[in-house]
């Protein structure tokens, strides 16, 4: 096993599960069941924020914990003062050589679309083993994949011609709720991150400005100590605060207002920024007022930049009402451009970043807005319209003969057996539905008929004679090795490219914002005669009385 | 410094924090601003969840950060590579020496009530490294007292008696997301954790039982290897097996059902699982049927246990109708006492644990629910009803000069100076109002009345007679110390006891759940004026047209 199997985050070891994980393990270990052999199931049952589809997201995570899975000498001291007294001695000592190297694990590829009650990940091997890892494997993509999830979305909103970038590490859920939202944001679509450690800990393009802090640091011209920058041609330095003054003065009448409103100090504050920034000058300009102070105030610099040499990059305004102020400004713009013949300032960038959540962004397109970019911070990285995704993870087959979950609550009902996965494709490209079989079943063939059943309502069948049919669980870790590319499971960006890809398989209908069309999971005929039969024979016949 | 003052997590690093924090310490630096002294509060402007108060929480992990704060080589090399090329190396150099040294930090207590608008904590500085810790600080402030703020108010609705434990790791938003949960939950009154890892890690009681994947592993009676049980009192071993059939025909008919009704699939795992922990058995019922199974086996296995000289625990209910079925199930265990003389049998602990939330405890309570404790997840890990606490980092005070931050949004302004808070009591020993003062103000006196005006609406103003006075900052650390006994910031049951405490200061009608009173939060009539001027003096006059 090389390094670069290590999780990201030291918090992922055994120890993060649940203690009746281990209570179970002990159990099994004490009722002699060491080498029975399971098959789990890891699904959810609904997908999140009203939508009809699900990104999964969290294998590379899941296969880096099985790399590095094994108890610390800590970790056992631990259980054994946590457990009660009269825990056998000899499951320390057991626990102590457990590894997973015995564990199979297939799962659907990283950044793949998924639908509710399909397996994401199939786990087998040692029932003990399987059993330890419920909760981890749970943790790590439960909220990846909701997260991917709501990164699709706000692209989908956005748009492909908008920039999207992360800006919710203080928001968020913790420090690895910040980073995990970064890194899976990215994956479901946006450019880069606020986050200088997910940028270097995951590869990925980080971008900021400045904040609001910077502007008030500068009460007026008198504190700024220097003024001077070079042209970006030649050594020569000028002076940019009186550039910038000369420039207020022209462009004051274009937006009615006069210099005395604006603010000398956000100028001053601005000028700074441009002298360490000149190549990458992005200006926050609502501290003041933004059209009376910080558009001018960015407007003036900017135009002395273009004297040295330098092209601006835009602003960015984060409070009121950003469709109305985003117009003011590319008027502004585009006003400039033409006065003074700079025509590269009417694509000036503008960012906007205020409380934005994907129902914003449809407004903000209804309104015409002129933003380029969005930065999202609180609303993204918290998922705040649905904060948890609800996969589960359920005992299927033992030792070859399939278990049953019955439940008072029918849909907490889970689906018996070792089971495949086969996603059918229509001859349009399109994803026509999922169909669930048992393993012992053949493959559904191309082109050749076959019939899809509800998996509980025996009315509803469709046959459907796919154009392509892909097996979607594929064999990820097995005999205490890694069975796949590197690339393909470990690589960032592979796994973002599949995310896109894998959108443009589901038809408009499931994507679209308001009552989505569900997208089709269906069972085989002979899976749906196999479950209904063991649901029939489990579930108690009840009294009414 | 010592190993105890490490973060709990390895990515809790200057790293993790927003680019713009850097750009701007670059852009400071470059503006020879390096000297330049700075106050910042930190501080939120809203309470959550339609509440009336919060808790304050992540001073701790705060001041751990500012003990190890520096950038090592990697981050500055990394840093060297994502800036603009043009960025001068100097810098770099400088951003090397960088420590919190010359940081004082004043904060409130952890696990202290707080409010709207008073700075939890005041940092100040030289201004490059005041800035340089925002985003992690609030990164560590937010979701912490997000979560202990989530937990009290689980804790009111649950009220006293009813036993809370948090059971949320596997739908957090990451790792720490479930680690956070699991530690601030404890401090805001839940009574443990069922993550093992946060018990490890911050001492804090861990529980838990098993799940449905035990009880489905066994089919039959055939499955159960071992069946034997020593005695609590002697080394002779009875059958439990046995015993457990013999009692589920005396109890069937308390249940008005019949045996074969009943799974012997999880009659054998129950009795299983009662022989790996007979003294601590507490068992899922709800796999199958809870009134025509899973409460029959229970008992059963009990009874068996109790003639063993056994006290079971209790039974988990994990879905159905809670209320109705804790009634079922304490009517049969007040019955089975009574029937076969086992008293205790009528206290058996019933821990309820499907999708709880703060509304489903206030409806469990009219519905007189017999529930002993409750088993929390998602709804408390994430803070499903509001997932983010938006606290913010201002600059107040830059070279002993006031900084006033305006806004399109009149209540995104900030309140400038370096500030002092001071919290009233009453006679009755409840707070009576938060007043915040200018620094060179003497602090309000005991027994003398003071004016605490509004910090906008002029008009609003009351006396108030304190019989208490509390400075709420204190001095947390100052010259690379900390400067308050370990105990006092680092105790989880120090603060944790705190947060009991303190609540019961706060008068009952800022705390109800339906329309709460809010607690006033005034300024001292110096301040008022001052705030008010700066305010003024700053904001541009609009030109309506």
């Amino acid at each position: 096993m090389t390094s670069n199997l290590a999780p990201d985050n030291t918090l992922v070891q055994p120890l993060l599960t649940d203690l009746y994980q281990i209570s179970m393990a002990y159990a099994y270990w004490k009722a002699d069941k060491i080498n029975d052999h399971a098959v789990f199931d890891l699904f959810f049952r609904k997908n999140p924020f009203g939508g009809e589809f699900t990104f999964f997201a969290g294998l590379e995570q899941c296969i880096k914990f099985l790399a590095s899975f094994h108890y610390t000498d800590s970790d056992i001291n631990y259980l054994r003062e946590t457990m009660p007294k009269c825990t056998d001695e000899e499951f320390f000592i057991f626990l102590k050589s457990v590894t997973a190297k015995d564990i199979s694990l297939y799962a659907i590829e990283e950044g793949t679309v998924v639908f509710p009650r399909v397996p994401l990940m199939r786990i087998e091997g040692p029932l003990i083993v399987v059993q330890l890892l419920e909760t981890t494997f749970l943790t790590l993509v439960n909220f990846a994949s909701l997260m991917t999830t709501n990164a699709v979305r706000y692209r989908m909103a956005a748009g492909d011609k908008i920039s999207l970038m992360e800006f919710g590490l203080r928001r968020a859920q913790g420090p690895d709720g910040g980073l995990s939202a970064s890194k899976y944001s990215y994956i479901g679509g946006f450019n880069g991150t606020s986050n200088v450690l997910a940028g270097k800990m995951f590869n990925i393009p980080v971008k900021g400005t400045h904040a609001h802090a910077f502007i008030n640091s500068f009460t007026g011209f008198e504190e700024l100590k220097s003024k001077m920058l070079k042209r970006y041609d030649s050594s020569e330095s000028e002076d940019l605060l009186a550039k910038s003054i000369e420039w207020r003065k022209k462009i004051a009448p274009l937006l009615k207002c006069s210099v005395d409103q604006a603010s000398d100090g956000e100028l001053a504050a601005l000028i700074s920024f441009a002298i360490a920034f000149p190549q990458n000058f992005v200006a926050l300009i609502d501290t003041y007022d933004v059209s009376r102070s910080g558009l001018l105030n960015f407007s003036a610099v900017a135009l002395a930049l273009n004297d040295l040499g330098y092209k601006a990059m835009g602003i960015r305004i984060d409070s009121g009402d950003l469709a109305y102020l985003s117009e003011i400004a590319r008027k502004l713009f585009i006003r400039i451009a033409d006065d003074f013949s700079v025509p590269w300032f009417a694509d000036l960038m503008i960012v906007a970043s205020n409380d934005i959540n994907e129902e914003t962004i449809w407004s903000l397109n209804e309104q015409n807005h002129k933003i380029n970019c969005f930065g999202i911070g609180t609303n993204l990285v918290t998922c705040q319209k649905q904060p948890a995704l609800g996969c589960v993870y359920k005992l299927v087959e033992l030792n070859k003969s399939p278990r049953v979950k019955l439940s008072q609550d029918a849909n907490k009902m889970t689906m018996p057996g070792r089971k495949d996965v086969y996603r059918l494709y229509g001859s349009d490209g399109y994803a026509l539905c999922d169909l669930l079989q048992r393993s012992c079943e053949p493959p559904p063939e191309v082109l050749t008929r076959v019939l899809c059943r509800h998996p509980v309502n025996p009315v509803k069948r469709a046959h459907a004679t796919p154009s392509k049919v892909e097996s979607l669980l594929k064999l990820f870790w097995k005999d205490g090795c890694v069975c796949m590319p590197h690339e393909d499971w470990a690589s960032i960006e592979v796994i973002r490219n599949r995310v896109r890809s894998s959108l443009l398989t589901l038809r408009q209908d499931h994507k679209r914002n308001l009552n989505p069309t569900p997208y089709k999971v269906s069972v085989s005929d002979n899976l749906f005669g196999y479950i209904n039969d063991l649901w029939m024979q489990n579930a108690p016949i009840g009294d009414l009385s």
